[in-house]
């Protein structure tokens, strides 16, 4: 850190500031549109299908008994709280199955801070769906932008970007629904980024999908404060003593603004095939492409995979002892792709984390890591019991940015997690209707199309 | 950091849980009790005071507009809030003079997260009196060791440790009204030390006080969300990950637990005399001091201040612009010292920060640090029209641990903060319920006592 250093970037806050301020309406490429729609696709669905997860129903059943009836929905659900519960509640829905978007490079899930705080908003103001897209894209941008401004030694430190950079782009996004100016979103950028926190001991417990879910209502808090004049430091993600300088032993401040408006980083965020930390998706990959070269998970009597070292870094562990510690460790992952062909939310469950076969085929794993490994790469060799092996590379994990998953791949993906609580019909039309998401005249159209209308006639 | 120290400091949040869930009541020494009581009664006259601060009703206005009533009060108002929301308003209530309490080895200031987490589950959930003191001593005490396991290099980094420590002040304070036992206990201090946030680049804006107001807010959501069976990290203090090692490169892990429940911190607690960073008040005796040797400022030509280096570190605005960033001006402490003779809330006004005697007298000022200065020293020399000079040596600042506030001057200071709000016998008669609070039957007489009847009467 030097003095230089800093001053040669200051103002990155008010140039974000600007970027969320004045872009005109619709004013990013037809790709950064399309991811902007995925991710709000994306993020409704696994909110509306985690709204009898106990994390989710704990955290609604606190704000509603405690405080009052709001304007904002709580997806899959008929409950309405004020806007910023409401985006706490979707916030902790989106990620609690760790299965919702990445941005890789910084290890960031933006739709799960993003998306409630601009939908919250959007629905307590009975914004246009356009204005929500706007917000959406233009605060996953932000958030992108200060995680890269944070360096990938924040992430080493032990912060969870999800919820530090998530605060950004959940302050940006509820700016810009309210439609605050350039100095006004400085100060909403200010009071959420202040509060930018997330600690990654947190992983393994209910707490994680806390993390998005307070950047979410921090964001929409910080917007509103800011609007009624409450004062933030505007130089917060640059300062000596701001986020990027007091978090991060290297911050790399240039990537925060450059080519801001023009490279657009929110055509990188990605969207999970599997119900899991997104860094052992490549060798859920190698395990179920090995499966067609394996008569019977018997015959296997040892696994190596070779992945990058952050897997082992963020999902080492070895014996989950229950469905959430088994989201962090890449045996588990390896051992029910082998095991179940499937890493979806039922192989993450309490009875699959403890199950004897699971147990049994996770001690056979043994995991090299290697700096020359891609992130979005691995490779698995398992030996078998007559003495043979069989091998498998993986270049690139489906759901990477060089093999993303297709719109049809994302509806059906929305029909497996939102399916059981709204019905497939409805998930099918809840995806339409995001992936046209400007032509809606209200936002609240999407809100109302994530209710379970179907089960409530049913009853 | 060394894995080895780590291990031998497993524990620690366990340990603490432990304390709080276990003490019995009352279980802590005289001197402690009295430290809480008057922690107490200062945050309760001060939170009073400042119910019409500007940034006090921004937030209040947000939140009672999106909620709906609740159960707890906002001091100095009619206004009663959900209970966390209750305690967010009335933690930025306690802290936006800058005029409250410090424990001056970690520059924490724990009656603002604590106090409000505590008073407003007390009075949501109508406990007594004693179980208040009870929440608000182990509370305390828990903030303070959590600090001081930070180590001083946290706060170099850059955090403000009464946001981040807060945290877990509030927590550990909610957790007791509750009654949670020591596991459950465990997971409100993980759920709200993930949360842990608050930087010093706010220092100078309003967000500053939302630094303790979230706090209150979060430790007391934590406690109701663990009570719901929300699971967070039990080793968040300690881990590897966790907020220890992660926001401070030097962690000093022993003091957390170190003759816990022998040795308590909380009666090192301090409070305030003038209304500013503590870290100036050396400085602004020995400008009030020397006033007396100087028949007019106009004679004064030079004013020489030695303070310990910390004081330039967060105190060195040299022209603040507003009353605000005067807070933070170790030079106009010095100006308002020698021209007004007093420091209190009237000389961090807009109009005192720009008044042409102030900045003439504040540019006269040279501030010399030195290692060896304490804490709560200073020197000053003042050089005269005539040639002379004038010196005086403050050893230990009033307020300060060896030269404490009595009660009597601590109840004349909240006469000066509150009166104007509640009337000066109102003012009296609070103070003197939280000298008692241990007696009362019910913790909400407190709370009652600092609304506004008088006025309310007199309309």
């Amino acid at each position: 850190m030097t003095t230089a250093a800093i001053s040669a970037d200051a103002g990155i806050t008010e140039q974000l500031a600007e970027f969320v301020a004045a872009r005109p309406a619709g004013g990013y490429p037809p790709a950064a549109a399309h991811a902007g729609r995925r991710t709000v696709a994306n993020a409704v669905a696994l909110a509306a299908g985690a709204a009898r997860h106990q994390a989710v129903t704990a955290v609604a059943e606190l704000v509603s008994e405690l405080g009052g009836d709001g304007s904002a929905s709580v997806l899959g659900t008929d409950m309405q709280l004020p806007a910023q519960w409401a985006a706490l509640v979707n916030g902790v829905a989106v990620h609690v199955e760790d299965f919702d978007d990445t941005h890789l490079e910084t290890v960031v899930h933006p739709g799960a801070p993003v998306v409630p705080a601009a939908l919250a908003l959007a629905e307590h103001l009975d914004a246009t769906g356009r204005e929500l897209l706007d917000a959406v894209v233009l605060g996953t941008e932000v958030a992108l932008r200060v995680a890269m401004a944070a360096g990938p030694r924040h992430f080493d430190r032990g912060w969870h970007l999800t919820g530090t950079a998530g605060h950004f782009g959940a302050a940006a996004a509820a700016a810009r629904v309210l439609g605050l100016d350039r100095e006004t979103t400085g100060n909403a950028l200010g009071i959420a980024g202040t509060q930018a926190a997330g600690l990654q001991v947190a992983l393994g417990s209910m707490t994680k999908a806390l993390h998005p879910g307070k950047a979410a209502m921090n964001g929409v808090e910080a917007a509103l404060l800011a609007a009624r004049g409450f004062t933030g430091p505007t130089d917060v993600v640059e300062a000596r003593r701001g986020f990027a300088f007091v978090t991060s032993p290297d911050p790399h401040l240039g990537p925060a603004t450059s080519e801001l408006g023009e490279r657009w980083e929110v055509e990188r965020n990605t969207f999970k095939p599997y119900a899991c930390g997104i860094v052992s998706h490549p060798a859920i990959d190698a395990a179920l492409a090995i499966r067609g070269y394996v008569r019977s998970p018997s015959d296997v009597v040892a696994i190596s995979v070779g992945v990058n070292p952050i897997v082992l870094d963020v999902m080492g562990v070895e014996d989950p002892p229950d469905g959430l510690q088994s989201k962090f460790s890449v045996y588990h992952c390896v051992a029910v792709g082998l095991l179940d062909g499937a890493a979806g939310p039922a192989q993450y469950s309490d009875e699959r984390a403890t199950a004897d076969d699971t147990r049994a085929v996770r001690r056979l794993v043994t995991v090299e890591t290697d700096d020359a490994i891609a992130r979005d790469e691995a490779w698995i060799r398992v030996s078998l019991a007559d003495g043979t092996e069989r091998e498998h590379h993986v270049e690139h994990a489906r759901g990477s940015e060089a093999r993303p998953l297709t719109d049809d791949e994302l509806r059906d993906k929305a029909r497996l997690v939102a399916g059981p609580v709204l019905g497939e019909h409805a998930v099918d039309a809840l995806i339409a209707l995001a992936l046209r998401l400007e032509e809606l005249q209200h936002a609240s159209t999407l809100t109302a199309a994530a209710r379970p209308h179907s089960r409530k006639a049913a009853k």
